[in-house]
């Protein structure tokens, strides 16, 4: 019997574990075309917590009592569709479950790099490209500039930090604690900040007296503030996520708002899947920076479908250091 | 002897008349290539507020006890320069004074176009051309776009709402009160919304029930959060001023700046001089739609050199309707 977890009500703020139910769930006959999977990883992302809300957005709202959804790689274990055979691996986006039935179109076989297939979660998928895009496309960053990434430790962040020290340009990382400011170091990253150390206002003024030029924001709040701060002319800023204000009412306030006007900053919100056309060039170069060792992947594994809400939160709580996902 | 109002000590907050000395002031003596000029109108704008701080910016901060500056008219009286000659108006930067002797490259004969002296301090000087390269070039403004303009009664606001009718957009204005919105909307406003009478959130989701494809913000605050919270998909700001921030030592906060990412908001930041290359652009274009009687002009006159300090303290009482001038 499959199962799946249901958001049972609507978080208030910091979700608990009260808000999600493990329920069998039936799967529906295998019709012409269709695949059933056995999933094997489950991706965990902040950007789902703003699915649970009753919001319209650019991905509609999850239904109370209903599975949720979310990215997974997972293996075929029974198939109507051509091109399909038990034992291929896909991704597919029928997360939060152990098994699924679903239409084979919006099944995607992983392609031919020679890599753990639960990369393409991470580093090789929806985190990966958002990192390239956000960082080249959106922050139109270049050789020689310097770029801030916060939540440098996290799964976006991570690549950002990778990506852009690989395309020859400074980075400052964000982390919080000595551990993930360690491991942002090992990335490559020039500076680090740890902004529980200190108000990441007075650290990333220290550590970018010259200004920044870019800024990818995974954070908002404090941390978009001190952007506004230390932007030197003409900065872009790309906009993530705003991962502070994910679970709170109060509204995010900011002092240095204002240079926007004198520095001429530019700030452009994104989502991946507007890049979604132009995933051939992000496997290629993602490709070449992990076969050269310039792009390595770390992880925060929870083990066991039942493990997936306390993974969730561990996101808000700072848990995980690189992806965050669940082992099946 | 010429006079001119000195900065004696910088603002907290809204300005005061202590923090202004009018002074006799010694010219030099006309070396070769000079000019010296007799002002007839000086320009009070919002961004002088920026320069009585001690702050680095796009342009360097008032000294203490030294004559202020800004854009003025007035008539060449005696000249040096080949190319200038008694009785030609220019147009220059050493307001603030009824009489000065400046190197004739600093001074711009007016260009010849059928108009009044004083709107090359309005619509057809650096006023008019943040509108207009503000809302078309920022803003990327198209026709059947929904443009909405905050301070649309104010100088630049004014001239917005003109533009953006003249070039086939739906606009909708705020102002403060009354009067002022009964002025926006015999500008051709499709709707107007008094911020006075309602929170310009609640007006604008009136006014906007689709929302709006551009913002031209002058005002920052609310005014900016209500344009996050009403955003349509790829929306793009353009930020030209935050008045309501001017003389506030409080963060502004922010409800809804997390709608950039839904939404791709592209926020920019901007100053005027950035389009210095395309004057003739902007003279060939306000002067057709002057011409055609699309354009109109507004102003505010106080009159004497004694009135400077109040009239730019207007500015931030809401006093003014359309450009506010001093004229000596």
């Amino acid at each position: 019997m499959a199962r799946a977890w249901h958001l049972t009500s609507r978080p208030q703020g910091l979700p608990t574990n009260e808000n999600f139910a493990l329920k069998e769930i039936d799967l529906p006959p295998l019709g012409p075309g269709m695949v059933r999977i056995r999933n094997q990883w489950l991706s965990v992302d902040p950007y789902m917590r703003g699915r649970m809300n009753d919001v319209k957005s650019y991905v509609p709202p999850f239904q109370i009592d209903q599975p949720m959804e979310g990215g997974a790689v997972g293996e075929v274990v029974e198939s109507t569709a051509a091109g399909f055979s038990p034992g291929d691996r896909v991704l597919h986006m029928a997360g939060w479950r152990d098994e699924a039935v679903v239409d084979a179109r919006t099944a995607n076989k992983l392609p031919p790099l020679q890599v753990e297939p639960h990369l393409f979660l991470g580093n090789l998928g929806v985190t990966g490209a958002t990192a390239y895009f956000g960082l080249l496309d959106v922050g139109q960053a270049k050789a020689g500039d310097i770029v801030f990434v916060s939540a440098a430790a996290g799964a976006v962040g991570s690549a950002v930090v990778q990506i852009a020290k690989a395309k020859g340009m400074t980075v400052i990382g964000s982390a919080g604690g000595e551990e993930k400011c360690e491991f942002v170091r090992s990335l490559g990253a020039d500076q680090v900040v740890d902004y529980k150390a200190q108000p990441i206002l007075k650290g990333l003024a220290a550590a970018a007296p010259e200004g920044i030029d870019v800024y990818f924001d995974n954070v908002g709040g404090d941390h978009l503030d001190a952007a506004f701060a230390l932007a030197r002319m003409r900065a872009r800023f790309a906009i993530c996520g705003m991962i502070e204000g994910y679970n709170k009412a109060e509204p995010a306030s900011f002092r240095f708002i204002m240079r926007v006007i004198a520095m001429r900053i530019r700030m452009q919100g994104f989502i991946v899947f507007d890049f979604q056309s132009r995933m051939d060039e992000f496997y290629r170069e993602m490709g070449q920076l992990i076969a050269s060792g310039q792009l390595q992947s770390r992880e925060t594994v929870h083990e066991g479908l039942e493990s997936m809400p306390d993974a969730f939160r561990g996101l808000f709580s700072g848990e995980n250091v690189g992806k965050m996902l669940v082992r099946i």
